[in-house]
């Protein structure tokens, strides 16, 4: 099919881009003890075969193996086009109540766009994955699998190789050639079934503790093409590939778990873009199983709100960790660009800001070529309607560099700064980068990651 | 200022890109017989040295020397940074009640975030220009001159140059140098003046005749980059840098010149993006003199619905003709894309679905790749929130190819079609292409124009 094929006459070129090339990202995977991962949880990854290339691992299984029930939450895209396993995975929450104990995750192929064929595979996935969970107080049949998929819109999955590989991982199973573990090997063979155009798996885990008690997060996601999520809870429509799951051994009532994620992913995943397209299939899910709170009742955000607000807290500054790496490693990104809005009067307009400057082809490539164009800046910042009017005379933007040294001011107050530009230069140079602005308006803040757009440089103003 | 340079650095590296250069543009500008032009007008372009390079037109300057008092209208960039020229412009339009006889413009300097400084000089540019004109009845000191700027940001214009420029132009004065003039030289000349990045003049006419008397309109604007206008009547807030004016020799009340001219810049130059960039500039101007309209009442639109009908389409479909200029010479632009979105419940509806689709990197580079890529196209349609929300099963899309061949079906009633990669590469290997998607929803269609996005063709699956 057309629309499939990647254009080969394009890669001959390839070769004399070798001007500034995209830094290696090889750094940002490194092993993690295991001891830091949260417990009660079985994974692996494995190749199935949705990946043609031999070995190359394509599909993930993750299975809660705490006594207590898990519970889950989520956010979906707000596209209109909902990929089958998007569908299914909102349904299984629904009929669940925000309960479930495992994951299925295939990459290679996306399940969208794929009608009564797609819904029908997406839903045997989760009968395969349900069958390798323990029985839940005799409840065999009961739906408990979450499934996410990504790769190439408007193909059907090889199922029975999918189902093949599912099954492989039964432990029950005679010929079993289970890898599910729960050390760092396992996770990463998770993360690395993932990946699609990504350059290096996206995993992370942080320990945190609520009342003396320790409790473990890990996270694992994927991104690199098609990113500019907008995703809400699961009653919403949906929109954006950007996939991840958080995992955690703490307790947490199901209602409040997905308030506690709907704020984060507000504030990480919905607060990045790399080319300002959304997809039809992100994702990010979470489950909490409880292994680590032995004792302790589900955090309760009415019933607790102290506990809940450290819980939800982690839970965000994780959740920016994982959605951080996204940004990193966007497709042909050379820099990593935090734009920062405050003196907004509502966190929504500061966002809106914040977000029309991440997403400004203008400003991503004179990031690009590394000039310090706050006239583009600022187009963007005036080009959108705001609930509060901007007043220009009160609009300040700087440049905060990486390195911890003195910002530099471009605009004070609607009032152009006679600019060094040796001082500007290099900190654009730089790869990481702060843009500020300053409505001047109110107290509220919000911040965007972004990454340049490495356009030809021949083009628009470079 | 460091945001005005050129980053040099980049230019050594054009050389290299020498696959796939820029179509040349030039068989798009071509004489036009004098004739073809609206009576009553004197017009021409100097070089008054806002830009360096000497003998680079940089000024223009329109007159109306008809009898009968000149009705005007304009839609204004909706940025919240509004440059000096667009406040001073709104304000000469609100004092004289919708009349102007004059038009000033320069390119080279936007006088852009320039304070007071920067109005005083949009008021003397509008000072030096009325001095020019023919006493209204005896109202010498009536502002009555429209101003326009284009260039750079952040710098305030060299304006005893341009006083100097427009002074030369009077034919009164002893050493007059004058060349206003009313033939296709002086219309040209005009129109260079008006360009920045362009890489030609844009100067378009057109008889029409309603009830047998015939009349002219003639127009040129200039765009390249930082084009994706959003403009509205002078009331609201600004945005967009695309300028652009509109002579006839019509006889038009004020209020419903503006109404046609609303009307027509929705469908027109509010229907196209370059970069999806909105700047602080963007200004469309329309003067009607009603030279040829001797004996005629000015056209109203309450008094004369069906005249004014006819206008008004007139106006439109001269309008697109301008606008769809200024997508062919977009920045670093290969293609010339049509989207056209029917089915729809609402035009807004319709209207931002093809906004959307105009404005999606993804689709962009798909296209400059040359990929019938319909999945990047479908999730850009279900990526924006609807007043009638989408259902998937009724949406199709197809390729129109540019010379009339049987159109190219991708997806139909959500299915995706088996595709023939040899056509679909025929036909998005075209400069010129139509992507027509059908929601299945409504009778409301609305049209966007756009081009592709030029780039490194290593990055986003290229």
């Amino acid at each position: 099919m057309a629309s499939l094929s990647k254009t080969s006459v394009w890669r001959r070129f390839s070769s004399t881009f070798t001007s500034k090339p995209t830094p290696s990202k090889t750094h940002l995977h490194a092993p993690i003890p295991d001891s830091a991962f949260p417990k009660g949880y079985v994974l692996t990854g494995i190749h199935a075969g949705v990946k043609k290339k031999p070995g190359v691992l394509d599909l993930a299984v993750i299975l809660s193996t705490s006594s207590r029930p898990a519970s889950a939450a989520a956010c979906f895209t707000r596209n209109a086009f909902k990929a089958a396993p998007v569908v299914v995975s909102q349904q299984v929450l629904e009929q669940n109540q925000g309960r479930a104990r495992a994951l299925v995750v295939n990459s290679g192929c996306a399940n969208a766009v794929t009608g009564k064929q797609g819904m029908e595979d997406a839903w045997a996935m989760v009968a395969a994955t349900d069958a390798l969970l323990e029985p839940n107080q005799g409840q065999k049949s009961q739906k408990e699998t979450l499934v996410m998929s990504t790769g190439v819109i408007g193909q059907t999955l090889p199922i029975s190789k999918i189902l093949a590989g599912i099954t492989s991982q039964s432990p029950k199973s005679v010929d079993s050639k289970s890898t599910l573990g729960s050390g760092f090997e396992a996770w990463e063979r998770a993360a690395r079934a993932f990946m699609t155009t990504d350059t290096f798996p996206k995993l992370r885990a942080r320990t945190f503790s609520i009342r003396g008690k320790e409790y473990h997060l890990a996270g694992m996601d994927k991104g690199a093409g098609m990113i500019h999520p907008n995703m809400g809870p699961p009653s919403g429509q949906l929109h954006a590939t950007l996939l991840g799951c958080i995992l955690t051994d703490a307790a947490v009532v199901p209602k409040s778990l997905q308030s506690a994620l709907t704020y984060a992913v507000d504030r990480s995943f919905n607060s990045i873009s790399v080319d300002g397209d959304m997809s039809t299939n992100d994702t990010i899910l979470v489950l909490a199983n409880g292994a680590a709170a032995e004792g302790s009742a589900e955090i309760d955000e009415q019933a607790d709100p102290e506990a809940f607000e450290l819980f939800k807290q982690e839970l965000t500054t994780f959740a920016i960790d994982l959605a951080q790496l996204v940004v990193r490693d966007g497709e042909g990104a050379t820099k990593f660009v935090t734009v920062s809005v405050d003196g907004a009067t509502s966190y929504a307009d500061a966002h809106k800001v914040a977000s029309r400057i991440s997403t400004s082809a203008l400003v991503k490539t004179a990031l690009f070529g590394e000039d310090a164009n706050w006239g583009r800046i600022l187009a963007a910042t005036g080009s959108i309607p705001l609930s509060a009017p901007l007043d220009p005379t009160r609009v300040s933007v700087s440049f905060i560099p990486a390195d911890g040294t003195a910002p530099l001011p471009l605009l004070v107050n609607g009032e152009p700064e006679k600019v060094d530009e040796v001082r500007a230069k290099e900190i654009v140079s730089a790869e990481d980068l702060e843009i500020r602005v300053d409505l001047g308006l109110g107290n509220e803040s919000a911040k965007y990651w972004t990454c340049d757009f490495r356009v030809r440089e021949d083009q628009w103003g470079l």
